[in-house]
């Protein structure tokens, strides 16, 4: 099985935490060095043992680390790249849990040059509306997907590692390009995200006294949830994939405006076809989820 | 505690089949005859002990009822009152359980000249994403709440006597007048409805293949769980409160193009503003549900 000698943790949250429990877990790792910018936050994770000690310098951190994991949200990356260059180890592997991919890869070639053949991109469909090491847990990406989005010259053996480790956390690991990357997930992630934060700001200003909110039921608390996700990571994440959550943003407002228009007309038929179509296509989804 | 010797039951379904579980199971009913259009789902609900016979035509059903609840979709309200006009015992009690309440006065008005003394416009605030009597529950609407929206003459004492049966099922009750419902409900229940179908089909249409899907994480599970209601239910909806629910589509709209520019420009400070504001008053939502 792959092992990982001396793993560093930069931006130890719910997503690195719980990729380092696992790794643990699975006995894949020697010793994890975390780092981050609350020491409160880096002692909590090692009295839960997410890792087994910390640095508050990455460039301290990275030191002897034969792979390096950048967890922090999308606007710090850039910053974290420029502060390891000189202190990460030349056969280290780097690897980001970034929502979007355009932007890590901008950042490293910012930094670097070039994205570092063995800087491995990478973005696991996991998570929930909480955030923070105390949410971590090993299972996060049991039968989960995670997306690598390789350049033309990543060392396929970086490929193969990163994937190898993701697959010990028990997640299906599929391979596709930045830009595609970027594109699916504006859609079915970033783009929801927007929409839930603004109905929730919508209604927010509609009642200031917020009484609206008493009458609302179960399935809003559903279709809310994502609202409830941490807003400064969702800031970078729309200004990191602006172009591809634009092109999604304007496709649906311009679907929207067409369903307004139905319900103006009172065409009952034309909004049972659409009502009926997302069933089915949702169906389709769930039944892909419980494969 | 109240008691309804006979129950009549038009449209056996989620809504009117959990409610008779509850008033069943609390003793607080003697018979319940069910009327629907399915004969082999009325057949069931005798099955599942939900109802305790049945007829398919609602002037033989509501004969003798003390009681009538109105189930069936907003489309069928008009139809099903017409057809129980001449039957209904002056006596009885009128309910009904839908979901916009404007309309269902309106049918009322158009079939008896006015709303009847004693029919109590109703709608609990409760339901899934499922439906049919075999998805009914007596729990379904413990700790939910139930608005009665009574117009200027509805009898005091039909009134009382609906809202005791509503609390016989665990429901908290409250009274509303007929549009502050129907522009509150608009808000927090039609239009998160119209955006979650308005996603899902999005998505579907653009990409043939539903690709996309495989690549939708658990938030997307939850923000679309309302996009597998049933469309004719929701095309009805969507026709009955149509005024209340243009108005809201239109507010998010204009909004949702202001959170298109604030992304356009790159406007990190106000997007980060929106969406911790959302945070915030889904958190006050979340803790008013759980009180």
């Amino acid at each position: 099985m792959m092992h990982i000698e001396r793993l560093c943790l930069i931006g130890v949250g719910l997503i690195g935490g719980s990729w380092a429990r696992a790794l643990r877990d699975a006995g894949a790792v020697g010793e994890i060095i975390g780092c981050g910018r609350t020491e409160a936050s880096l002692q909590r994770a090692v009295e839960l043992g997410v890792i087994d000690r910390y640095e508050c310098d990455p460039a301290q951190a990275v030191l002897g680390a034969d792979m390096v994991v950048l967890g922090v949200p999308l606007g710090g990356m850039r910053g974290v790249l420029a502060a390891i260059r000189e202190t990460l180890a030349p056969h280290a592997i780097i690897t980001d849990v970034g929502s979007a991919k355009g932007s890590v890869v901008a950042d490293a070639e910012a930094v670097f040059g070039r994205v570092p053949p063995r800087f491995v991109p990478g973005h696991p469909i996991a998570g929930t509306e909480k955030s923070g090491v105390e949410a971590s847990f090993k299972e996060l990406f049991r039968h989960r997907r995670v997306i690598l989005t390789p350049v033309a010259d990543t060392d396929p053996d970086a490929v193969a590692t990163v994937r190898a480790l993701w697959e010990v956390a028990g997640a299906e690991v599929v391979a596709m390009d930045v830009e595609h990357h970027d594109e699916v997930l504006a859609a079915t992630s970033h783009l929801p995200h927007v929409l839930a934060y603004g109905l929730v700001d919508t209604l927010a200003h509609w009642d200031d006294n917020r009484e609206i909110f008493q009458y609302a039921a179960g399935g809003f608390r559903d279709f809310t949830r994502i609202a409830s996700s941490d807003p400064r990571m969702w800031r970078d994440i729309c200004l990191a994939n602006r172009e591809a959550l634009l092109t999604a943003m304007k496709r649906y407002i311009t679907d929207l405006n067409s369903l307004l228009e139905s319900v103006e007309q009172a065409d009952g038929e034309r909004l049972e076809a659409v009502f009926d179509n997302a069933k089915q296509a949702r169906d389709h989804f769930i039944s892909l989820l419980e494969q």
